[in-house]
């Protein structure tokens, strides 16, 4: 049994913990054995004294040791995983695993369900009529063999200290140190047994990384606990100041993510979807750069390779696959409505909080694990930074099942949109690549 | 109900609460209704972070009036109490309380039992056979009426607050804060309702501040905050480096206060004594200034009628006030034993926090609040800071009820002497007054 006081006392004067002690710790989290008082008082100091490099490393090895992890030697070739931290209207994922996976690289991708402003890639792709996210360990590698990707829910036996921590940290100000959040990611994403990983690290307004520099710090450590581990990792830090593409909602994201894999899709989300499936392809060992591999990528999108793949992939997980060609196969919304502008000349900003607000407030997220989504609620953005506009134009239009839900969705959309009489400077989407 | 997570994050930042924040945790701290996770996550972003002046005087007051406090209106004239922070060998309560009350000031104490080395003033009490710690509310007044001074167990209704707060800082790692300390002693104080408090603030080696500086920051905090509670709070900063006295163990303590109340007692102890009941006598007024308080102090020695007090409120509780006399009246311990120099020369130091850790070994003190105490158990000292010694002489008689416990403290007490061949410059014993 270790001694947690002492190593709560260690924290606190700035001193390393040992290997030993975070393995001792994160055992007790595991086996309950450490009530959550003691937990949530080292993860304080942590906040405070940080861990160094070597102490993160052992914290996510000890984590994603906790439960079980997948193995995926029985995909042939060099499996690569995708991770976003997290922003508005972030559907890359159901385009860039289809692109890498037309162009060779395995994808077997286990996703969680969102909380906040609207689903998770799960919540998002349930939203197809048909589709399981929960798939026998023999089916998900056969969809892998076949389809060339498979995406479904996290199990619960990932990473459970991870769950435990990450759980406490929500409930006690801890959330916000580095090494506590490259580690609950790292865990994750190591236990999911992939080669090698892509990291779309996000940063601004709609992000937990309120700065460029907080995200490039956190995508160096991440690349840092992965070379650790022997596995390669890239972080592609991205702008998510205004949200990410059109729509924002679940069956709307799908959507747009289709569209886009149709070639039609909104410049922005087009463009990071090449740049990131391009760092996989790369990372697969399918190109020998990733200039080579967003070559490839946008050759799988223009041919409809990505396109095939992401059919096979609907159908081969029980999906509606017809709801690739007629978007009325999605479930409708009850109601819609505008949100306007209160001003003319370009729209300077799009807060993406307050959209990831709206969207909630329409249905589109859950506010607790326990709550319900309406996969069909949502918000098109019709006008993005730097368009022009006029007073009263509408800037988006909203969906929900709910009048009153609706009505409250708009408020906020509307208080999201800030207007200029200048032109604003085109926001870098795509700001520093790290591996 | 407070917003506990905003709290610690505010405490986290650095910001100061609010006298709202603390009340509302303090109340649900009493109430149980915040998780031990938030609150000791709290304390810890405190323990880094600080309070200011106001903060923790609001949490001092707020503890305090947690549970029950002490009316002492009926008790005529200016109340007085004193308080130490604890040492190896401090039995100055049974000595300046009977020579403050001989000198017309009214003591009615609240007193704790000990956790450590040895016990409190309440468990070494109760080595006077018959001698009673519980009395009514009625019998603890009209005690300090007839005979001056009254000296009770503490009720478990005094500040609960602190009572969950202390137990929950000791398994977190977050006891060593200046206001958490002060705040907690302070609000067991207040709720005791004497007008006016000495405090004994220990520095060095046997006491957990251990410099002197650390020892005048919290005496000048607790005078404080005893001022913005509008009551006269004295901090006299005395040595804590060697065990004061030569007696350390409950009935070895009380006969050494006996024999000091008789002006017999340890050169040390009995000017510590001297200083604390003068200012005790000038805070009760019976004094126009501590230099006066202490002639009268003197006086009440040498006259006996301090020894008459303390022979009265002995057999007021309950007590067998023969044992003044008699000192085979305590129970007699089973074995004894010698600790021997390991050199000659002069003594040069000895440690009070090993000296404590014998005493604790042989029986004297509790390790859980569960352990029974031998009250016979303990240690005498033969040789004190500066005396001469051969190498193999005898430096303490030990007392135990077994003979395995009596061995383990021997071999600690030894580990306390240090010996030099040049002679050591006297320590000073009282450091510092604060008012």
């Amino acid at each position: 049994m270790i001694d947690m006081v002492n190593i709560i006392e260690k924290k606190k004067a700035g001193q390393a913990l040992s290997e030993e002690d975070i393995r001792g710790f994160v055992k007790g989290v595991t086996d309950g054995s450490i009530p959550d008082y003691q937990t949530s008082a080292l993860l304080m100091a942590i906040c405070f004294q940080g861990m160094d490099r070597a102490e993160t490393f052992c914290l996510t090895d000890a984590m994603l040791h906790s439960g079980q992890t997948m193995d995926l030697k029985e995909v042939k070739g060099v499996k690569v995983d995708k991770h976003s931290t997290g922003g508005v209207g972030d559907k890359t994922t159901l385009i860039v695993a289809p692109l890498a996976a037309a162009c060779g690289v395995s994808i077997a991708k286990m996703s969680g369900r969102g909380l906040g402003f609207t689903g998770g890639t799960i919540d998002k792709l349930e939203s197809i009529p048909g589709f399981r996210v929960q798939l026998s360990p023999e089916e998900f590698l056969q969809t892998v063999e076949t389809a060339g990707m498979s995406v479904v829910g996290q199990t619960q036996d990932v990473a459970p200290a991870d769950k435990k921590l990450y759980a406490l940290r929500d409930v006690t100000g801890t959330v916000n140190n580095i090494s506590l959040i490259a580690s609950s990611i790292m865990s994750k994403k190591l236990a999911s047994g992939s080669d090698a990983i892509v990291l779309d690290v996000k940063c601004g307004q709609g992000s937990f990384n309120k700065t460029q520099k907080a995200a490039e710090d956190l995508g160096r450590l991440m690349v840092d606990i992965g070379t650790d581990a022997g596995k390669k990792v890239v972080a592609v830090i991205t702008d998510m100041d205004q949200p990410l593409g059109n729509a924002v909602g679940n069956s709307l994201e799908v959507i747009e993510a289709i569209d886009t894999l149709k070639g039609k899709g909104p410049a922005d989300i087009t463009e990071l979807a090449l740049t990131l499936a391009g760092y996989m392809i790369y990372c697969g060992r399918k190109a020998a750069s990733p200039e080579e591999g967003r070559r490839m990528a946008e050759e799988a999108l223009t041919s409809g390779k990505a396109l095939d793949v992401f059919r096979k992939f609907v159908t081969m997980q029980g999906g509606d696959v017809s709801c690739v060609d007629d978007y009325s196969v999605f479930k409708q919304p009850l109601f819609k409505g505008e949100a306007k502008a209160g001003a003319g000349g370009h729209v300077a900003g799009i807060k993406a909080d307050s959209i990831g607000l709206a969207s909630q407030h329409l249905g589109a997220g859950r506010k607790t694990k326990e709550d319900a989504i309406d996969l069909s609620a949502g918000i098109l953005l019709l006008k993005k930074v730097g368009d022009t506009i006029e007073n009263g134009e509408p800037v988006a239009i909203l969906f929900s099942d709910s009048e009153e839900k609706l009505a409250a969705g708009i408020a906020e959309a509307e208080s999201a949109y800030t207007f200029s009489a200048e032109k604003p400077e085109t926001p870098i989407l795509i700001k520093e690549i790290i591996e």
